[in-house]
């Protein structure tokens, strides 16, 4: 704990999913005083079908 | 924002999800006064083999 | 199933929140073909000094 | 209802999931006093390129 | 890991509670082959005037 | 997008959310491409009585 869940679209690239991991935990850490082994980061790629803003699925547009 | 999440199993078309995104959409919409391009939704399906009631996974019956 | 949960502000009248959850259940039924029965609705409160966008939480602005 | 999510690396055998949901509905329904017919279990599966621990994803290991 | 969220109305009591997280954890811990000390439960209250069923929230029954 | 929820123990200041907030949102922007305007932070709190590690509630301790 603290547990994070970063929920985006899918595109990016294994090494930039590796430094998104490393720097949200360290931003966490020093924030709030967790130890980043106590930090859980999971990240959940959204499909273009499934989401929708404004009533439209962004693979509609 | 308000954020929208709907669970369902899969099985439904295109047309469907674009018809349900859209009036749900609607529906937030008129009864929270938040405005169209503020409602987000996403859609999860859920796996047969990953989801049960009363004990028994769907996938079983 | 389907299930389907509401992340929003505060501030809504036990009446807006009544409309809210029979205008979702229609719409989601009507647009999938489950039944109303079968369509359950969670709203969930965000509160504004834990909700942030770009970096600032909305209890700063 | 009571509804439990059960977030989980692969790699489990369908045995396993099958006993994994029995054992967990009978043991929400006898310390709850929830009937079993009234539990849902869903399993969602975390890739290890998507979960990390202490700033590392798994895949990385 | 596992992580278990168990999502029910509130009223249980804390010993109703306390033999919850036990046995659900003993549950995942026996059929996953994670040890207990991996496995991570959260309990989360649902409000009767934020979940609905059939397009009716409980509070209105 | 991206959504990032974080869930963590009570305890941390109004300051401390704060800091948490813009952190996270830099390390998301940055790594991710994201502008930081579309970035979505949630901050969740868990209670001591609801959460348990190895099947006993930290409430327990």
């Amino acid at each position: 704990m603290p547990f994070v869940t970063i929920e985006m679209l899918p595109g990016r690239t294994d090494e930039q999913k590796k430094a998104l991991v490393e720097k949200v935990t360290e931003a966490v850490s020093e924030t709030t005083g967790a130890s980043k082994e106590k930090v859980y980061v999971f990240i959940e790629e959204l499909r273009k079908d499934h989401y929708a803003v404004g009533g439209k699925l962004l693979s509609e547009e």
